[in-house]
């Protein structure tokens, strides 16, 4: 089955946002054994939309849209479709019923532009969206083609892909599975990687092998396609594990887990509650311990203390850390996890504190960073270095933090050359 | 001038890595007036190539590739221009030269499988590069329109385009410019913005109005061309005036600004102290006010309260109130204010509290959130209720509070139904 992804939009030929619905959907459907062979993408433009369209089923089995669904006039994807397709636009009393209901829940008139949401291809199912108001369309095309046309949003994007598209794509693509087991590491540069798996890799067909650094983690996939699912998974775990072996304690997860959601279910498991401390990341690591759902059960709070005063006044940290190694030491970041573990009553404290950049900070250079942790049965502080930009240094930030949690929990040794392995990551 | 931007590389089509490379290109293009109408992205694979410089040739004057100039096997954009030229490869000395030097600078031989990289379409011109080792390539096509060959490492890819390429393009343009600028809004649907805007959008072409809606707020962006930059600024600017009268208090900011950017520099400039109170955003609503450097001019800090217990030991939110309208209450929103205020002895305070789901919290629904502001000068609540997931609930969380803060800050009246204005949104 051969897949093509179109992006309508004017702002992504001006530039002004990436092509990340492409990406997204391109992995998912390399996930369940699509072949995605083009991206194309064109502007708002009727004549263009219809050319594409006619472009991509003349040689793709699997069509899909993202973009132009809206209720304002420059939303013509599915006047587009409809030009390509020489049919008519009719209207859906389904979708109608679906937006009016939406708005009358919050007790608003819906504006009557949006009826043009309504307006489906001859022929089309909606797909209709339990976020936003924006209807995804499915269709036939003559030829047999399936055409899917969804909305610019990523997050409506993703509903109606997870929802409708791959399982159909998934139960059309008949019985050959395909499955793809991902590894994921922290503290290890994407390099180091490849030469510890060199041998690996090297004419790995069925299954094959690849790697890919994420910014802050090096993600090692390994596929294998097989008549069953079964027999995938046979071919695959060997390699699993054996690649498991090789990374030995940087491998924290498999899969979609974060390192927020593997120390979420440490914490729980063992029963211990958790409590933050933070100055450069500004609360962005007590929002990832939070994003994850339940994270009630061990996660009760953080204290985000931007300033020397806060630190002081509200986590204990002393004049004399403050006027002596400054707020940007080991000493501060113990200090402060300390603090928030008696502040919030919690098992366990972590603390971060450091320069995000782009200035120096605390007589630090950017991208310093200390992170601490705190326990009823013992205490480490480490220092490690960044590269990046400020957003990128909260996020070693981060990850520094939530290693440091992951091995205390896990009875593993904490290196002293923790946290980020910027060098050969791509 | 028409240009289209081609990306080559199979892995992204597997979607392993965002095509940056043709929002970057577009971009720059789209600052010197060309406008670039299509993007396509092929895999490694001959004759697609092939067939997309083809397609690509047939309706652009400028064709702009990137990705496939490496040594190894699977680079082969080199020959699929060739191919859709019909035209021969023939060896270049002069990048033969510079590749041997700058392996002999390192010390190191030079791999045969470089000379790959020394060959060019007949007729070609090499655009040798300061940093890497992969020549691009720029050539005229028989019909007259230009192909640049560049290489996919965006560096590589910046230092072509800015050193040969866009000044090439400017000097062919002549005096031609696109200015675009974006109105950012806050609260308002986007149904609602293209109603209010229906006639300025109807049939305008110089200056052209689109509207974006991002998840969670609404940009309409306003595009001119004009010989000079002055000119194209001249026909925005009362179009622009325009929407922002239409839009009024809605609107927040303009271009890359974040509704954090401009509370900040409504903080910085009034010389005013902020702090934050967390529940539901569990820190996130601090991490975006921190994400923008200098942040500490104004920010102290936020606590993050996840549990009544922290809420009540350390915000000082009264039993009563935890026992009666609850932790999803704007009373304990307005409790948690006072007491960031105090605990962090800021001017202004803002606090969230409310149930992000999937489960209801506190007896109230997911979605729920209520929102606090307390600064010396009065205290307002407010409880909205937001569509979408966890994460989704979180976004709106942190807008209603940052917009509450924008009002508040800029003597705005808050209305009573402040907060997302999901609906509409493509």
């Amino acid at each position: 089955m051969r897949a093509e992804v179109l992006g309508v939009g004017t702002e992504l030929l001006l530039g002004q946002i990436p092509n990340t619905n492409a990406q997204w959907i391109s992995q998912a459907l390399a996930d369940i054994g699509v072949d995605v062979l083009q991206h194309q993408v064109v502007g708002d433009n009727l004549e263009r939309i219809a050319a594409a369209f006619r472009l991509a089923l003349s040689r793709a089995d699997v069509v899909i849209s993202t973009g132009g669904l809206g209720p304002t006039g420059d939303d013509i994807t599915r006047e587009g479709l409809a030009a390509a397709l020489g049919i008519r636009l009719i209207r859906d009393p389904s979708i109608e019923r679906l937006l009016r209901e939406r708005y009358a829940v919050r007790g608003r008139e819906m504006p009557e532009s949006n009826l043009r949401q309504c307006d489906v291809p001859e022929g089309a199912r909606a797909i209709l969206p339990q976020r936003g108001t924006a209807p995804g369309i499915a269709i036939e095309a003559p030829g047999g083609a399936r055409v899917y046309l969804l909305a610019g949003v990523p997050a409506e994007m993703r509903e109606m892909m997870e929802g409708t598209i791959l399982p159909e794509l998934t139960r059309l693509a008949g019985p050959a599975a395909i499955v793809s087991h991902a590894v994921k590491t922290v503290g290890i540069a994407e390099a180091r990687v490849g030469e510890l798996l060199a041998d690996l890799f090297e004419g790995s067909v069925n299954p094959t092998i690849a790697y890919l650094a994420g910014g802050i983690q090096v993600r090692v996939r390994v596929t294998a396609k097989a008549p069953t699912r079964a027999e995938a998974e046979a071919l695959i775990a060997p390699v699993v594990d054996e690649v498991r072996a090789r990374l030995g304690d940087h491998v924290f997860g498999e899969g979609d887990d974060e390192l927020e959601d593997v120390v979420g279910r440490m914490l729980r498991a063992a029963g211990r509650t958790l409590a933050c401390a933070e100055s450069l990341t500004g609360g962005s690591l007590a929002a990832r311990l939070t994003a994850v759902p339940g994270a009630s059960d061990y996660f009760l709070g953080s204290a985000v203390c931007y300033t020397g005063e806060a630190k002081h006044e509200i986590l204990g940290v002393s004049r004399a850390t403050l006027d002596g190694p400054g707020v940007v030491s080991e000493e501060c970041a113990l200090e402060m996890a300390r603090g928030a573990r008696r502040l919030y009553g919690a098992d366990v404290a972590v603390a971060l504190t450091g320069a995000a950049g782009p200035d120096p900070h605390g007589g630090r250079g950017p991208g310093t960073v200390c992170v601490a942790l705190v326990a009823a049965d013992g205490e480490v502080g480490r220092t490690v270095s960044a590269l990046g930009d400020r957003a990128m240094v909260r996020r070693w930030a981060e990850q520094a933090a939530l290693d440091l949690l992951r091995r205390h929990l896990a009875g593993l040794p904490v290196p002293e050359r923790l946290g980020p392995a910027t060098t050969g990551t791509a």
